[in-house]
């Protein structure tokens, strides 16, 4: 059995839902004992993804590498990092470690594939558009993305901050760009911001209104991750 | 501001829930940078707890030493273990470790007192009780517990596995059992496992059936551990 070391914190209640879902996609567990072991650094100090990617704050890199360390040290033989932005800064931490990280957004693409989509309505946080963090995978797996209008983003985004700060009346807001991705193309909406999965589960809530048309980054590796440790199913993992 | 080591997995769905509940505790939490900074050894292959008290499984002393040893080589400044009944070994978790280890039965005990209850009604497993675990801090602070009888700790503690083994339908047992501590004199009940405080804060759902005469160990120990952290509170260390 594998220990599974959490880069998290980004956000707290992030952390949180995406070892809640863990613990969820772990079926069949009768006891305890049949859980994962997980260690987590759930350090909220990292700095703000989205702001170093406009350039408007510190660059995350040496904490996110000192966290994975932590996590090496501490025995993880495997890494995950909830937090869709932070991707764009996971060549610092395999850099740092010697241990694998899963590819997020490879093993979100790879299984949206698997589901038959091929034009996925992308709803995340400046940073993570900004900075192509899903744009490889897409291209490399024959996929496209389409993105909220300018305006949609803006409105997007400002949700998130809003829930980073304890804020929930956010839903009719995101269930416009949702509905707008799809009119223009999108065949599903990929909730790729896990603000807005610990949101969404936190009140059974839906973008789209059809549980059909939609996908959750964190609920999609939560369960490649279980599969990955408790089967040995293939996961991607991260390049420098 | 200090790193806080967190002793998980036991079980898995509390230990998430703990960390909820010192998230949502976070008052005035606008960024992700206001949270603390937690380290979690979630490992829900530790021994059961109410097993070895009973003499029926493997003690878990020395699984819950290597945890905090490593949680403290992790950079934890402060250790806290959201599992109740795993308190009756805090001696080898203290002995093991150069960082202190928050006393979780005094630290909720010393909050009821505080809120003027002398008679505690404790919910808990069968573990907790047998051990004695609260009853040191009960007795130094002069008051008392009021415990199920042994038909209702019976229905207790198989409700407890059954949410460990995901079940939800245990809310009538529970109650009655609640109901019968109070009859008996208790002026509260306590919730006192971890497993419990999950499943009740997943559906909202109380014991008594009045907030009132409510109090839930995870959640004042989650209280106490923020308000140490952010504005230097006393919080009782466990010794030896």
């Amino acid at each position: 059995v594998k220990t599974v070391g959490v880069i998290g914190g980004m956000g707290p209640r992030a952390t949180v839902d995406f070892m809640q879902r863990v613990i969820a996609a772990t079926g069949g567990a009768e006891r305890d004992q049949d859980h994962l072991h997980m260690v987590v650094d759930h350090d909220p100090t990292i700095p703000d993804r989205s702001a170093a990617v406009a350039g408007l704050g510190d660059d995350p890199s040496a904490r996110l590498a000192t966290a994975a360390r932590r996590l090496e040290s501490a025995g993880a033989e495997l890494l995950v990092m909830p937090c869709n932005t932070a991707h764009r800064f996971s060549g610092a931490v395999v850099a740092s470690v010697g241990v694998p990280l899963v590819d997020w957004p490879r093993a979100v693409v790879e299984r949206l594939v698997q589901r038959g989509v091929s034009h996925i309505g992308l709803v995340a946080t400046n940073g993570t558009i900004a900075s192509g963090v899903y744009d490889r995978a897409v291209q490399s797996l024959g996929t496209q993305l389409v993105l909220p209008a300018p305006a949609e983003q803006a409105s997007v985004m400002s949700a998130i901050y809003e829930l980073k700060g304890g804020g929930c009346g956010v839903g009719s807001r995101l269930r416009t760009v949702a509905a707008s991705l799809l009119l223009r193309g999108a065949e599903c909406v990929l909730v790729a911001c896990t603000d807005l999965s610990a949101w969404a589960a936190a009140g059974a809530r839906s973008l789209s209104g059809d549980p059909e048309l939609e996908h959750d980054a964190s609920q999609i590796v939560a369960e490649a991750l279980v599969a990955h440790v408790r089967e040995g199913a293939r996961v991607p993992f991260a390049g420098i």
